[in-house]
């Protein structure tokens, strides 16, 4: 499979160019004709001579010669008989809008489907969609692309993104901000030769790609979704992911949409946690997190601890508001930032984080100045954000009226900026407007030449700072980047494991259980106590009682050697007389562990990103309150620590009216131990539940008790 | 306080009115020019001939007539001399712009203020401010405003909502969207004589007044302030509000901004839902909110449950997403209206709801009128909203673009509204925008005059419309309106009621508690017992002895005649001992209350809306996870049903993991006392405590054990 075919043809076909104004034929035609000059563009249509002024072919056996890359635009039925040509033919890549394959959910879709897939396999061909809208390639202007809404000057137009849709839509919405940097746009569809992966691994790599963005329904192959995840890390290019289909009703519709299943939303949390990903969930928020990451391109602030400033009371008392709700982290100002602000601002400005700087914004261009150096100044201050009132209509009238007060808008709104450049620290300014951004383009472009960021209006734009914020803080050492997605999703045969099997499977994987002994006879009951301290449980050892309660092949609490010695006696009677056939073979000596803080550890495997560690508080706090973290596997101490520091339980564990801090150290350990267990057999297992670890005071450590291991062939 | 002085001037003085591009008095005197012809206009500037062109007088006593209405936009320490020079003279009103009055939290602020309050009141002025920026009435065309942001077209403008903001900077962010009708704006500032409740019981009663529409940042009397909600309600004139202040640093904001104290988040939830108001916390929400309810001003959907409409899959997915995610109840369709729709729409599309048209919403209008009319012809359907792609710039290149690609941008996207017109039934249509509106006036024009709403973009759209499905689903017979705010806030000394007391004082207003019986001497228990069932608890009567446990004066699990004989001795030996100076009246004997399932019932009484009413489980789950509700107090057992249905522990109430549903129905019962019992003692109550109501299977009620009541003279 070849992209560069794909992406960079010299020359291409469009099969299916037509004249009919919106259909998918007419656009894909119209935006050929934009390509750059050195792209060699053939019209095939058997119907007519001409298609927008140019002469067209009868069909791709009669171009004179063999384009790169051709882009089928015609009846779904067409497609196979198209393809094969294409292929005989020894065409590179081609794109096929056609919907109505695996989408639809019936079988003659995916059987058709699987046409398109084996004939590409045959001629090695790179195929995009079907059910796809094609791509644009800003880095070399050339668009292969089946609707409107691209219909930006491909000249002037800045690089930078490379966005993966897999929806149309979306991606003429990203592309229609014309204040957003493209390199790339791939309009995905299906997926069903070229991934979603193959076009991010290809991007990703690409030096005019600063940053991915995706709008995502689901992935096909998680494991390398997340090295490239991985490797986007690695060369410092942020990713912004909107992700759909994590609700219920939304679930479905993507699956009809692209026939994707979606991972819930806390797994796509976890995963992007995990690589320091911002995700979101509306486009909205998608475009936001772009511009402003897009803006400052590789300068990122060294951190995401911000100053807000306002120029009003009632947008101060706002900004603080949703600053808390969005976890905006905005520190308190050092005593002397207080005292260099005081001696700036009005008598009744009183300097506080956010800070209301009062109307003087708009009016004194030296305050301004010294109050964003004050800040910038601060230690603790990594980035400060400006509010701006913002007019509504752009148009003539405003404009306007905009004289008569004595305010050119644009100047007033470029002021930040300017102030930017004055400052003698790196501490970047960001804008947001309180209200409808009128989106002036020259506004824009000025701010962001400065490398001013625009965020969106007031809740959005506090709720992407929050994310920015949260991405700006990710600290390298803190995250174990480590993909444990499987290969292969399981699919075989289900093992549940014994108890002691399981506990045996972790405890080789070093998690800590209370001591046991197996003993076989009567007579090997004292040898067995002598290395374990009382009291004690003993269970069964048979391969044929599965309940052992039920068998009365269980004794609690046995507190001597007496005790011990009667009720091997009872045991085995019971077992007898409740299953005359069964095998058996002695009993298990544990050590009952003392009460303690009982918590929950667990790992289930998603099917695209593999196992997911699970840790929460045991009985009603799990199950209604779903105060639960989860993490992919594996994780770091850090990790796990953060895992358990995020529940609300978190509070019970550190010590809640009276009682002793719990050994949450002891706790992440066996979490670390677990992750690392289910990292390692990421091909096998499909769930694992620990049930419950009970969690000693501070230095006491902690213990797994009940294990229960389920694989999958 | 004459309202009409204030509002309707005959005759208005701008004391202050200067050229001063910027400053408060130049804005004031420009909006001043743009009233209507019959309002005399006077400019009052000691130190020029002429302001704009027009004659100035040297002083208000110079001027040709006593001016209904002034404004006096000079420096603080002009104020009162000028205040009660128009006092003198006989000026029915005055608006006072300057700063630095109790916001400033100092003490020569509050005397400055308290000394406007005192001529104010003199001379009975209606007196907005100080630290105001005036009012806008369009509905008769007068403006007294202090700044900018108001340059629309007086005589155009329609009518409609009235705004009241404490903050200017807010009035104008809703007076610069001119496609919110506005009747009248008020700027209220410290609102130390004229308050918002005064300015809010004017204008719901004025006709043109449909709709009100608050920025708050606190109640000056909540009493007022919610019979003004509940008279809002009666005449069917919706109210939103977007409350700043609500975070712990946004209530030092607000405090510091116009000296307002903000009630909690929850109090605010608690007073809207009780009102069916809808309560949001941006501007972006806020001025969505006004423009949908404004748009369809008296004639509001029959309820809340909507269809939705997408025009590819991607947007379905993400509909479905925010949907869910804010509550926006989407119901399944009939069998019939499934039917319909898929005679009408291609095959490949899979009617639900949300709807994936597909891209043929943009093709095919008579697809799009028998799609739209089907939905609007289910009967679990009470609105429809209608998805539109949205381009980003309006400028003449978009313009043109959208010609060649067969497009009118203006024509496509008002379709929906002659759509709206087509449909038989009165089911609305509202539009959504997928990414940033743009705002095009004619476009938004079109659609409001065919009575169709546009929401905000993607998040903020579908926030607020789950909003505005709760405010359509409210039904008045499930929510008492009743005032229970207090006359004036509690001060005085606060009085803790012994348990005895308390419970007394409950079970007066028929809170059910345990059975029980005072007992003087030994003598007297045989007769006590008779009348109670065992087993029984039998604690120290004593005024002396407050810690009843640590003296030895409780006895638990009493089980027989013989037990509480002894249990007597004990009691009586012990305290002796424990303190010798204590007087021992007896004991009191109780029944002890069955285990079941315990929660904690509560009165908190906020500053500004009284006594509201709490319900939770005990414990944990209520002091770490924050699971309770909380109403207005009274509430109707149908509030109080709905408060126990929200928390998560209702799922424990509803019989978990084979338990028994409890008697909610019970404990809704002592809910309602508890808060008819708050509400009759608004004036004192300053908290009340049940801990534990222990409530029982279903059919075996609840009792409430423990309690405590707090008074404040």
């Amino acid at each position: 499979m070849n992209m560069e075919k794909l992406l960079k043809p010299k020359a291409m076909a469009i099969v299916g160019a037509n004249e009919k104004r919106g259909s998918f034929g007419n656009y894909s035609a119209i935006n050929a004709l934009q390509n750059r000059e050195s792209v060699k563009v053939y019209f095939v249509n058997a119907k007519s001579e001409r298609v927008l002024g140019k002469q067209t072919y009868k069909s791709l056996s009669e171009l004179p010669e063999v384009p790169d890359c051709v882009m089928l635009v015609t009846p779904k039925s067409s497609i196979p008989g198209l393809l094969r040509e294409a292929g005989e033919l020894g065409v590179g890549a081609a794109i096929i809008v056609a919907a109505g394959y695996s989408e639809e959910g019936t079988e003659e879709g995916r059987r058709d489907e699987r046409e398109i897939v084996e004939i590409a396999r045959r001629y090695d061909m790179a195929v995009m969609g079907p059910n796809c809208t094609g791509y644009v390639n800003n880095v070399d202007k050339i668009k292969m692309w089946g609707m409107g809404g691209t219909e930006f000057d491909m000249g002037s137009r800045s690089t930078g993104i490379a966005f993966f849709s897999q929806s149309g839509t979306m991606a003429i919405h990203a592309l229609s901000c014309n204040y957003v940097d493209i390199s790339y746009v791939f309009s995905l569809g299906n997926s069903v030769v070229l991934t979603m992966e193959d076009a991010m691994a290809y991007a990703v790599e690409d030096p005019h790609v600063y940053m991915l963005c995706l709008y995502l329904e689901g992935v096909r192959n998680g494991r390398r979704f997340m090295d490239i995840l991985n490797r986007a890390r690695e060369l410092g290019k942020p990713v912004v992911i909107h992700a759909s289909g994590m609700s219920a009703k939304g679930a479905i519709a993507a699956a009809s949409h692209t026939g994707n299943l979606a991972s819930s939303r806390a797994v796509y949390e976890a995963v992007c946690e995990k690589y320091g990903v911002v995700l979101v969930e509306s486009i909205d928020e998608f475009l936001c997190a772009a511009n402003v990451l897009g803006t400052w391109r590789n300068k990122l602030p060294a951190g995401g601890n911000v100053a807000a400033v306002n120029g009003s009371g009632g947008e101060n008392a706002v900004c603080a508001d949703l600053g808390e709700m969005y976890g905006v982290p905005m520190p308190d100002l050092q005593p002397e930032t207080i005292e260099r602000l005081k001696r700036v601002l009005p008598e009744f400005a009183s300097p506080k984080n956010p800070l209301d700087m009062t109307a003087i914004t708009s009016d004194t261009d030296t305050v301004c100045v010294e109050t964003l150096t004050a800040l910038g100044e601060d230690p603790n201050v990594d980035a400060i954000i400006f509010t701006i009132a913002q007019f509504n209509e752009p148009n003539e009238k405003d404009r306007q009226q905009a004289e008569v007060f004595g305010e050119s808008l644009n100047e007033r709104y470029a002021r930040p900026c300017i102030k930017y450049e004055q400052l003698e620290g790196s501490v970047p300014v960001m804008v947001i407007p309180q209200v409808e951004d009128r989106r002036d383009y020259e506004w824009r472009m000025k701010l962001k030449a400065a490398g001013v960021p625009i965020l969106a209006t007031s809740l959005i734009g506090y709720k992407v700072l929050g994310k920015i914020c949260r991405f700006l803080n990710y600290r390298e050492e803190e995250h174990l980047r480590e993909n444990a997605a499987p290969e292969r999703a399981l699919s075989g045969e289900v093992i549940r494991h014994t108890e002691a099997e399981s506990r045996a499977l972790l405890e080789s994987a070093g998690v800590p259980f209370p001591r046991q002994a197996a003993v076989a006879s009567k007579d090997g009951l004292a040898a067995a106590m002598e290395g374990l301290r009382f009291p004690l449980v003993m269970k069964i050892s048979s391969p044929d009682i599965a309940h052992k309660t039920e068998a009365g092949g269980v004794k609690l609490n046995i507190r001597s050697a007496g005790e011990a010695e009667a009720a091997f006696d009872e045991i085995m009677e019971s077992c007898a007389r409740h299953l005359p056939s069964a095998r058996l073979e002695g009993v298990l000596l544990q050590e009952m562990a003392p009460a303690g803080t009982e918590m929950i550890v667990g790992v289930t495997s998603d099917r695209q990103f593999g196992p997911m560690l699970l840790v929460g508080m045991g009985g009603v706090f799990t199950e209604v309150f779903k105060d639960t973290a989860m993490a992919a596997c594996p994780v770091c101490r850090e990790e796990a620590m953060h895992m358990i520091d995020s529940l609300k339980a978190a509070r019970l564990l550190d010590g809640y009216r009276g009682s002793r801090p719990c050994d949450k150290g002891a706790l992440a350990e066996i979490m670390v131990k677990v992750s690392r267990f289910a990292a390692g057999r990421r091909g096998t297992l499909k769930e694992l539940d620990i049930n419950p670890v009970i969690v000693y005071p501070q230095g006491e450590g902690a213990v797994a008790v009940d294990a229960l291991v389920v694989e999958q062939e």
